[in-house]
C-alpha cells in the first residue's frame, strides 16, 4: 500500500511495549506528566498520553498546576520528581504560560528522565551521535516509520522543510548520522529558502514540517519520492461538525499519485509521537535499572 | 582580492582581543591547557595556542601529563581547574591516548569554561541556538570569516562536504540558524553521498571539510561560488625540505578561476581556529565576571 499507516505502526509499538512491561517483575515503568493551566489542547494531549501509558502498563502520574504558578513551584516539583527513584520519565506539557521559562524547566529535568528529549544535553547527544540519549519523539517516530516500512535512508537525498528544534532540525541530524538507519545526504529548507521547488524536487525522501496547510504541492515532488508529512493544521470546513478539518503540510491529493509512499494526515506521523514517548519511557526505566 | 586572507583576519582578531585584554583591570583572562603525551603535532599546537594567548595578554597555564596517566588523574585535574575561579577556559588537547575516554573528559569540563566547545551541553546549545554557549572554533571561524568579508549566508545554498562533529555538522547547524549571520539553506554531504558533483554544483557557498587532498575539483564548483577549504592535508613533495607540502580539500588551481572568493591552504581557515579559541576565552572571562 502506498499510504503509510502510522496508526498501525504506533499500535504495533504499543503492543510490543505492553508485552515488555508485562514481563517486568516488581514496580512498572512510571512517567510523570506536569501540566500547567487548562488549555484544551494540552489537556487533551496529556489525557491521550496518560491513556496510552495505562494501556501499556506504564504507571502515569499527573501533576496539574494553575496557570499562575511560579517558576519556583514548578522547579520544586521537577526537583522532587528527579529525586524520586520510582519515577523514570518526566514530561512537561508544552507550551507553558509565557511567564515561565520553558527551556529552563526542560533543562532542570534529570537528562536521564527527559523522555521528551528537550534537555540541552539530549540535544547535544543527538549531535554527538550518543545513543544513550533521548531523541525527541516526532523525529524519532519518523526514523521508526522508515525502519519498519523498509525505507532505507542510506545514500538518499533527504530534504527537510522546516528547521524547528522539535522536528526539522533534529530529524536532519538523525538522518545524517553515521549509522544503519541514517547515512543520508540531508538538505534543510525553511522560510528563507529560495527556489524551494528546485530543491524539493531532488528529494528521494521529502519531510514537510513547516506548519503551513498543504503548501507542498504535486509539482514540488519527484516521481517516486517518499513523502513524510509532519504538519497537523486546522482549516475551516463548514461541512464538518467541528467546523474544521485537519490537513497536513502536503497536498495529499496531488502528492499521492506521484509519491512511492506517503504518510496521511491524520493517521501518519501523528500517532507515532505518543508511541515513541512510551518507548523512551521504557528505555529510561531500563537504563535506570540496569 | 579573490583569495581570503585568513591570516590577516585572525591577526585582526588577535589585535582586537589584545586591546580588550589590556583594558581589563586586575587579573587577566586565563586559559589552562591540558596535554597528554608528547605527540609532536599536539606539542606544536599547544605551543602555538600558548604563544597567541601570551601575545594577547591572556594568561596561559600548561599541564602536561605522561602518556600513561589514568582517567582518575586527568579527571582530578579537570575538577581542580573547574573549581579554580582564576581559570576561565580549559582546553584538553585532542587526541588523547586511546585508554582515556576523550568525550567523558570533555564533558567533565565546566561547560562555562569549555572554550573548545566540545562539551555535550555546548553541542546542544548550538542546536537550540543559545548564544550563551561556546561554539567549536573552526566552524565559528568560518562564520567569522563570512561576517568580516561581507559574505552573507541569508537565503544562500550552503553545501558542506563532511559531517564531522568539530567542523561539518556544527557549521551546518550554525548556517541554518535563524539569525543575521545565518538563514542559509544547508545541505550536508559525506562519503555516502551519491551524485556529489550534482549537489556541490548548486552551492552558493561550498565548505569542504572531509580531509581528502584536493578532492574538490573545478567541475564540482558553480561559477561565482564562495569556496571555504577546511582541509589541511600533508602530501609528499620531494622538492620541499620537509618532504611534504600542505594542501586543502580543494584543488586550488582549478577552483580559483571559478570561485568568487576562496580560502587558501595554508593561510585561510587554519589561522582562524586559534583566534576563535582566544575569542571564546575572553567571552568566558566576561561571562564569569559579569
Amino acid at each position: 500500500m502506498k499510504a503509510i499507516n502510522g496508526k498501525q505502526i504506533a499500535s504495533d509499538i504499543v503492543d510490543e511495549l505492553t508485552a515488555k512491561t508485562a514481563s517486568i517483575q516488581g514496580p512498572k515503568p512510571c512517567i510523570a506528566f506536569i501540566r500547567v493551566g487548562e488549555d484544551p489542547a494540552s489537556v487533551s494531549y496529556v489525557r491521550g498520553k496518560n491513556r496510552t501509558a495505562e494501556k501499556i502498563g506504564i504507571t502515569p502520574l499527573l501533576f496539574a498546576f494553575e496557570d499562575s504558578i511560579s517558576q519556583e513551584t514548578l522547579d520544586a516539583k521537577i526537583d522532587e520528581l528527579n529525586a524520586d527513584a520510582s519515577v523514570n520519565g518526566i514530561l512537561i506539557q508544552s507550551p507553558l504560560p509565557s511567564h515561565l521559562d520553558e527551556q529552563s524547566a526542560f533543562n532542570r529535568i534529570d537528562p536521564n528522565k527527559d523522555v521528551d528529549g528537550f534537555h540541552v544535553i539530549n540535544a547535544g547527544r543527538v549531535v554527538q551521535e550518543d545513543s544513550a540519549g533521548f531523541v525527541s519523539c516526532t523525529p524519532a517516530g519518523i526514523i521508526e516509520i522508515c525502519q519498519r516500512e523498509g525505507i532505507s535512508l542510506e545514500g538518499k537525498h533527504v530534504v527537510v522543510i522546516g528547521r524547528s528544534l522539535i522536528v526539522g532540525k533534529t530529524f536532519a541530524l538523525l538522518a545524517m548520522q553515521n549509522g544503519p538507519q541514517a547515512n543520508a545526504t540531508v538538505t534543510v529548507c525553511h522560510s528563507r529558502t529560495r527556489n524551494l521547488k528546485e530543491i524539493t524536487r531532488q528529494a528521494d525522501v521529502l519531510v514537510a514540517a513547516i506548519g503551513r496547510p498543504e503548501m507542498v504541492t504535486g509539482d514540488m515532488i519527484k516521481d517516486g519520492a517518499v513523502v513524510i508529512d509532519v504538519g497537523i493544521n486546522r482549516v475551516e470546513d463548514a461541512s464538518k461538525k467541528k467546523g474544521y478539518k485537519l490537513v497536513g503540510d502536503v497536498n495529499f491529493a496531488e502528492a499521492e499519485p506521484i509519491a512511492s509512499r506517503i504518510t496521511p494526515v491524520p493517521g501518519g506521523v501523528g500517532p507515532m509521537t505518543v508511541a515513541m514517548l512510551m518507548k523512551n519511557t521504557v528505555k529510561a526505566y531500563e537504563l535506570q535499572n540496569s
